[in-house]
């Protein structure tokens, strides 16, 4: 019989078919294929994108040459824009504000086709000091509440150019499923004065079958309540609520972590496409954020049901996380 | 430049790209094709699916044979079963139950390749009319809280089986985004002792710009904070709570919509896959659902992003519902 688990941080019921649990094999996804053509992210093709805002490149090139090994550019058709001030004003009963915000694209390596289990620990590196340095000099601008960093690998995922990048985007406000989240581990943190994301670290460290690797500063596990079959949380072992506060020396495990879930993931789904999303504290907030606990929400695209589950808010997960787990940690 | 939306219901803020908005030609989403093959829900292969629940069908045929117009049968891979009490427990910190509910396919049309806009009304009205049977069916099973009808058309749009089915599951608890919208109705009812539906329809039918269609009973329109490009909602224009409750009369204008607006979409987008979600107030419940009000949200499934969308909560529209009402209204 299948079960019904209630996610503990938001709430949320998905059912969990542990009745006739999915194999790999099972699942038909779409497969991610380079098409080749121009891109704008490759060397030699810098004049293609908006200019450089910062990058990690060799000491004797320039800005908006080749030599870089990561690139940050605005993105060419942003969601929002960077001038102006938040204008909030309401049609009937309906609210609305301008388009004020930060949208950037971060491109993660030369490399048009390494995906991150391609490259070295010292690349992967590299773009994951990128992310902390973009969100601490976006967070600097007072009219962003939250930094939302995250990729689509993959056209199946959603990702419009091929060569593997990130999006960075500086909301004037909290999305939705953020706030929901801070809210339900801010309610816990009242009610039991500890954070529900140490202890989610707890009992799934105890538990160990829902876990897929760990190394010194980091744990990755398929979570209780997967929205999506092989969902994968890389969450940081001690207790911080912003990503962008990591210190130096967890950026080599998280590195590491990263690339082996990739790694781990596509041994058992060639060519899977995915995204993730780093789930972190608001930034220029009013204060206490004691119950939030960093992580990064790892999503490989295995179904193409869509529509239904961003209708309802209900989800359907074909393989239990506990084999999930133990799939991932045998490849 | 682009605009942020906030939901007056739920409270979600979208990206409405006002600035480059997409036409429908600028969208290069994945058309629908009949692979052909043995269908189990195609006439002389009754055998192939479990038991009829309940069918419209010629007066001189047997139950499980062909000569129906509408057939229900239990899914065959029911995601929830219906025998049993609801157990709940906990395990740590995690809550969970054994997978108490009802899974069913409504089978709209004997013809494998007819989507609605193929039909006749009287056969949308047929399944239409059992969509509201089934429901009051299972509502008398006192453990089910939520009665939630969708229909996937098409690959994209996650339907395994391309012969045009519904599937209706009942829930032994209200799903999370049911329970938001229906505490945001709730929340607005006690503040303005209004239904903020009934408010949205006389602010829609007043701007008039995001309306695409009405008629006697319903009106068709993209709301103000579409999440998807193309979003549709039907909505009764006299308040009710429920669908299945809806008046006899009522269900011939429901399905002259639904058949025109998926013809309107199928001019614009050729072969397009869609879902849609019927949103209804819970059943056996303690009481007033006052300021729900029902209705179906239409989506075409135009673009392949999902996981970020999903994770996050938060949305970017390419097209403003103002501009995707128009190309509706002149398709």
């Amino acid at each position: 019989m299948s079960e019904l688990r209630r996610d503990p941080i938001g709430g949320r019921w998905v059912i969990v078919d542990t009745d006739h649990p999915h194999k790999p094999d099972q699942y038909d996804y779409e497969r991610q294929v380079y098409m080749g053509g121009t891109c704008p992210f490759c060397y030699g093709n810098e004049s293609m994108t908006p200019p450089e805002i910062e990058a990690i490149r060799d000491s004797h090139t320039t800005p908006n040459s080749s030599g870089w090994q990561v690139r940050v550019v605005a993105n060419k058709f942003p969601a929002l824009q960077v001038e102006g001030d938040i204008e909030r004003r309401g049609i009937g009963m309906y609210d609305m504000s301008n388009g004020v915000g930060a949208h950037e694209v971060l491109i993660e390596t030369p490399y048009h086709q390494k995906d991150i289990c391609d490259l070295l620990n010292h690349e992967v590196e590299n773009f994951l000091n990128m992310y902390c340095r973009r969100a601490l000099d976006l967070a600097k601008d007072k009219r962003f509440k939250y930094i939302m960093v995250f990729k689509n690998f993959g056209a199946a995922a959603g990702a419009s150019l091929e060569h593997p990048h990130t999006q960075i985007i500086a909301l004037p406000m909290i999305p939705k499923s953020a706030a929901e989240e801070i809210k339900g581990a801010q309610n816990y943190f009242e009610y039991r004065e500890r954070c529900i994301f140490c202890d989610v670290i707890r009992q799934e460290t105890q538990e160990a079958e829902r876990v897929v690797m760990e190394n010194k500063h980091f744990l990755a596990f398929c979570p209780f309540v997967s929205r999506f079959p092989f969902e994968i949380w890389i969450i940081p072992k001690k207790h911080s609520g912003r990503f962008c506060y990591m210190p130096p020396e967890e950026i080599p495990s998280l590195a590491q972590i990263l690339r082996d879930i990739v790694t781990k993931l596509k041994k058992l789904f060639p060519d899977v496409s995915y995204n993730y999303i780093l789930h972190s504290a608001p930034v220029n907030g009013d204060g206490s954020m004691e119950g939030y606990h960093w992580h990064i929400e790892f999503m490989p695209k295995l179904t193409r049901t869509a529509g239904f589950e961003l209708g309802s808010g209900f989800y359907l997960v074909a393989t239990p996380p506990e084999l999930a787990a133990k799939y991932l940690r045998d490849a």
